[in-house]
């Protein structure tokens, strides 16, 4: 099938990688230019999204921010203008549930059709092709594109309808950052009354304590790895579209914004490029104590 | 053996059960009096726990707060008056673990030994025999009682010693706490931007988001099944625990104490006795909107 994918970053390039391997030829399309290693027989470079959309039946977009979701699809070389009747936009981006409301709207008024999409598992589940998908849209337009989401996710859900998708990937993000504040919070209780806070993680998994975030981000914090993984500034990024969604539709979210806040302090302390497990640091530095491990 | 339990509560009476059922004489001692049922060849009632301390090798403890196990212990008719070199006091309450290793101390003053092993699983867990047992104090005394933890216990862990099997406990309702705040801000959002919040969960429980709070917890929001449980009134005490270690310790535990005050408006609406799940009516009074699941 002849596919588009405009946005080829540490996400975008593996995705677009799984539809090329699978034999389809990928219309190329991304700021910086298209990798050259990514072009040839399967893989056709682009100068503009527009060429992307003229060239191609389904076209994905997996680009930073609701800004950047709009300027490709709506600016003047953008994906719209080059859309002819029933073709297919998929947006694998994470960005505003209102706005992609109106993003899908201006899309079907063209006679053409929207799915938002966004993704969770980060750069190692785009590699593996492996990631969580949280779809919203049509249901026969999320049936023709679900093979293709195959290629790249492995857990797919229709959400339901246009923004749902994104609503989701917002309740996941909700959920995730203050699930590791909770386990920063415990583990550093631990920590600092004397216990090992190893062990205390080890016991802890067996109850109703458990978690894939004290799995997998209460070890980062034991053993202090805080390479991403997902970073502190695209998680801030993701709270911010969360808040302004929450502030939008008269939604106290009292946790998730002051999560927003101890991130702005993990920015002060110049962590924004670490994992966000890192958020534990912030209250390390309150509570003047490092989590340690017993020897 | 002959064992003592003292403290025939929800929790005490089935886990006391869970002794006699394997067969060893256990002296019972409780406030409200010794239920018939639970005497005969196998329970013995005490009229205090002094008693109780004379005639059993290894006295459990099961009560609800600090001072209530300070009172069994050190009162006037107390365990620790009836112990005798080599006993072993196994308190399976939660509470301080501060004041626990204070307890400690004491109890092996005497030539005892003390063993704190607070649980998690509520009544369903008791009444089954598969709580999760958090252990703290010395190991060869811990490796003596195990054989009859796991009569009560299916996960058992021996963290370290003395009261860190409390702090274990401590970390565990904190994030017990935080997650059920997590899930609901997350499930009120989704809900309130329009999504069909059922199938937000489903999808989150495949990725990172999941926990077992989103599983059960997630599950009484939107079915609105808000009987315990584990009661808000319990689960605030456990927090005020947590708080007061906390100030004593200078550990800054923001989340936990904010939802410290989330339980203070459940009890402003009379709702201490439901589910810690009905925290979430908390965030819908807030928004004016209560969580619904789509036709």
């Amino acid at each position: 099938m002849d596919l588009g994918f405009i946005g080829l970053g540490i996400m975008g390039r593996p995705m677009a990688g799984h539809l090329q391997a699978a034999g389809h030829r990928v219309y190329l399309n991304t700021r910086s230019g298209v990798p050259r290693e990514m072009t040839g027989k399967s893989g056709i470079a682009c100068k503009t999204a527009r060429e992307v959309a003229q060239k191609a039946e389904i076209i994905f977009t997996m680009v930073p921010d609701t800004p950047d979701v709009e300027k490709v699809l709506f600016a003047d070389d953008g994906a719209a203008s080059g859309l002819s009747r029933g073709k297919i936009v998929v947006d694998m981006s994470t960005i505003s549930p209102l706005a992609t409301k109106d993003f899908a709207r201006r899309i079907e008024e063209l006679g053409c059709f929207y799915l938002d999409s966004p993704v969770s598992g980060g750069e190692v589940g785009a590699k593996a092709g492996t990631l969580t998908l949280m779809v919203g849209g049509r249901e026969e337009i999320f049936e023709r594109v679900r093979p293709l989401l195959q290629l790249m996710g492995k857990t797919i859900t229709l959400i339901g309808g246009n923004g749902d998708g994104q609503t989701a990937k917002a309740a996941n993000q909700i959920i995730v950052a203050l699930n590791i504040e909770a386990v920063a919070e415990a583990l550093l209780f631990a920590s600092k009354a004397g216990a090992d806070p190893a062990r205390v993680r080890q016991a802890l998994l067996g109850g109703f304590a458990q978690s894939r975030i004290l799995e997998v981000h209460g070890e980062r914090m034991l053993k202090r790895t805080f390479a991403p993984g997902f970073r502190i500034e695209l998680h801030a990024k993701d709270l911010a579209i969360v808040l302004a969604g929450a502030r939008a539709l008269n939604i106290p979210l009292p946790h998730t914004a002051h999560c927003q806040e101890l991130f702005n302090a993990s920015f002060a302390a110049g962590e924004g490029g670490l994992d966000d497990s890192a958020l534990v640091k912030v209250l390390e530095r309150l509570a003047s104590h490092e989590i340690k491990i017993a020897d």
